[in-house]
């Protein structure tokens, strides 16, 4: 289970992502709408794995609550899995909180499934369908 | 820059780290003490990159005081640099504010150096030397 990405919440990605790619080096990719999520993504690959910066698209969404509660910062660990159906499945049979009983339709065309941050300690964690 | 590890802050390690193991697969490291942070941490292998569980040592220490203020959680993210010195001085000179303005000795016995949160949008992100 590789780390595919870590999500970094920010309130504006043309404010905020420029200051990455001069740290860390690197272009993020162009801004994506994610509509299931109301997010606009933008990707900086490090070394293999990526930084997902996520700007909210709408005032009530998941990632605008987030940032009005605690302001910009890492929101989500993205691991990587061969079927996340069947991962997600396997950890609601041992007892992890899931926010998606199944995967669903999330950035650059893949699928995707969230645990519910209590099942690991406040850390929301994303499962990754590899591509 | 690859992504080295992602830093969790948790009140306890042997209450914590297991339901990762069994979420993610596999076994975390026999905790380490690292004197200079006033940790104890584990490492747990994500194919190929690491989670860092950090347990404070001491009350008031910074990851003491960012679970009083925040909870449990995403603590920083650390990404693996060939000449840590170098990174954070070529960092210092385009105008990154820096906690650390020289490496230290870190985990595993690697030299470590740390920008201030404001640099990154709030994300505290740490530099790491390659072994």
């Amino acid at each position: 289970m590789p780390l595919d990405h870590l999500g970094i919440a920010v309130r504006n990605l043309a404010e905020r992502v420029p200051a990455w790619e001069r740290g860390l080096g690197g272009r993020a990719s162009p801004p994506e709408e994610v509509p299931s999520q109301q997010v606009r993504v933008s990707f900086l690959d490090v070394g293999g794995s990526h930084l997902e910066f996520l700007e909210p698209t709408a005032p009530g969404s998941a990632v605008a609550r987030f940032l009005d509660g605690r302001g910009e910062g890492m929101h989500h660990v993205a691991v990587a899995v061969p079927d996340v159906d069947r991962t997600l499945e396997e950890l609601a049979q041992r007892g992890f909180r899931l926010i998606d009983p199944r995967g669903r339709s999330g950035a650059r065309g893949r699928r995707v499934g969230f645990a519910h941050p209590s099942a690991f300690g406040g850390v929301l964690v994303e499962f990754v369908e590899a591509p």
